[in-house]
């Protein structure tokens, strides 16, 4: 977590001119989000986080970010609304990166999320399914099941290094996963990193989805996957089917899973903890020292991928 | 500029049933300050700092640093309040560290001060000298003179990797204001670290003075000589006599230098350009490729040192 590209009071009173949201009282580089810079900016008028887009987004990508988000937020989505600059454009330039400011949500994340806000967040992400249906641009998962061959090649080789069976773990789950994977599931815009960290909560509700940056078109209930990762494990790595049967009800009552979707989730989630094994392991064997984000542990995710594996019905989901 | 140590939802809010000051809306890590990690809270009252003590602050000199700023602020001094909890303690421990909260400031700091700035910055110089008189607590100035031979040895036999001639320039620096350092000048409690980081501006004004872990008993004038230093050089290295004319003169307006500390301006901006550059180069050969901080360029203060040890007479400066 770390800002990357210093922008000075002179940038950002050169940026303002473009816009009509007031004089700048604060501004401050905060630590979140990927791999990008991003402030907070507290004007007259209101409060906004302006992001620079480092290497990680692509300016190709944010005619889809940027457009999902005003969709969204227009369909009353609690998310980042871009805010236009007096020539209607969505983003500009500042510091040598591309940038965008948004409205600011209020709300924190938790770490330890009880039972009732892994529903309050499962019925979120089908609002946002919902929300995202006639979003015309689309996106393809770099990080879908199609990708993972690459990250497991240039992984597999090294993965001994971080843990004894990874090697194994990792060329079986990708092969099986492959072979098993399931074709034909609904699909749609997905936020595909819908973790604690992304969700603000105020007064036990969620108040605001963020970080859209991994979103793309999959089957939604690949998000729902990602959830059950990110969400349902308790600290001692024990899944807990409680916090999975009220996130996977609170999801369902707003948008009902096919049968074929429920049928699919052990694969599905089995598949999402690859990518987040995959993912994380990549950069933990390629971190560059001089960095300033500290890398993950992969070995959350190899145990999350062996549970799953075992997972025979997603009757142990508490479905 | 990062956050070095992770409070989570869970964590604040026990800190916060020790505090009166509302329900938490925001909360963000900021990447702000010395090696401290800093978050931005928001509450439904209003704004804070929450400032957890890395290795760089100890604990021992939390009651100096935060009685000063007390201190201070009620005597009309814009600069952080630590917010007393309900047992009356200024500070407490949180996630393993010692951490406090303090009111918020509104305002931005500049990085390209212009010549009204500078005056502005060095009138509230000169209004934290005069209401700092009566604060009963002292600090001794670790990075003062005689802190500088053993910094200055541990860089010589490696200062050349840096700049050549550094080592040379170095040793005899050193020894020359070993030599003469100005003994007697009226002294009391130093921001010592006075650079445009660390002045907010609103509308024109300053509007806040922060970063006080530096903070000491030394000469005022040498606070002085540290800012002309940060904030009378251009990006080209070349001093601009006009900004510290009008530093200096808004200085003295609140409170008049005497002869003596006027003579001895030459030298101590020397010593503060000194300072820095051993700080900076200490910091530039020991950088630990794994910190989340990027050093800063030591050859900024060579120069600079380089041009106070040319100066003839106080009449350089403006005076």
């Amino acid at each position: 977590m770390a800002v990357y590209t210093d922008v000075s009071f002179e940038d950002l009173e050169k940026l303002l001119a473009d816009f009509d949201i007031g004089a700048p009282r604060t501004f401050k580089g905060i630590a979140e989000g990927v791999e990008n810079s991003n402030y907070y900016l507290q004007t007259s008028t209101a409060s906004f986080i302006l992001t620079l887009y480092e290497k990680r987004v692509r300016a190709d990508d944010l005619p889809f970010f940027l457009g999902l988000l005003e969709h969204l937020a227009a369909r009353g989505i609690a998310c980042p609304l871009p805010v236009r600059n007096r020539s209607g454009k969505q983003w500009t330039r500042l510091a040598g990166r591309p940038a965008a400011l948004f409205t600011f949500l209020d709300g924190l994340s938790l770490r330890r999320p009880e039972v009732s806000h892994c529903a309050a967040a499962g019925a979120a992400l089908a609002a946002l399914h919902e929300a995202g249906k006639d979003f015309a641009l689309k996106r393809p998962n770099a990080l879908g099941h199609q990708g993972w061959s690459e990250l497991a090649q240039a992984c597999i080789p090294r993965a001994e290094e971080v843990e004894e069976g990874l090697s194994e773990l990792i060329a079986s789950a990708h092969a099986e996963l492959t072979a098993r994977w399931p074709i034909g599931l609904p699909e749609g815009v997905i936020h595909a990193d819908l973790f604690p960290d992304n969700v603000l909560f105020m007064d036990g509700g969620v108040s605001g989805l963020i970080d859209f940056y991994f979103a793309c078109n999959d089957a939604y209930a690949y998000d729902l996957a990602v959830m059950l990762n990110a969400w349902c494990f308790e600290p001692d790595a024990a899944f807990n089917v409680t916090k999975s049967k009220n996130l996977i009800g609170a999801y369902a009552r707003k948008r009902p899973l096919s049968r074929a979707e429920r049928a699919a989730l052990p694969t599905l989630a089995a598949g999402a903890a690859l990518r987040f094994l995959l993912t994380r392991l990549y950069d933990w064997l390629n971190h560059d020292p001089q960095a300033l984000v500290r890398p993950k542990d992969p070995r959350e995710y190899s145990k999350r991928l062996r549970f799953h594996r075992k997972v025979k019905s997603p009757s142990e989901y508490g479905l």
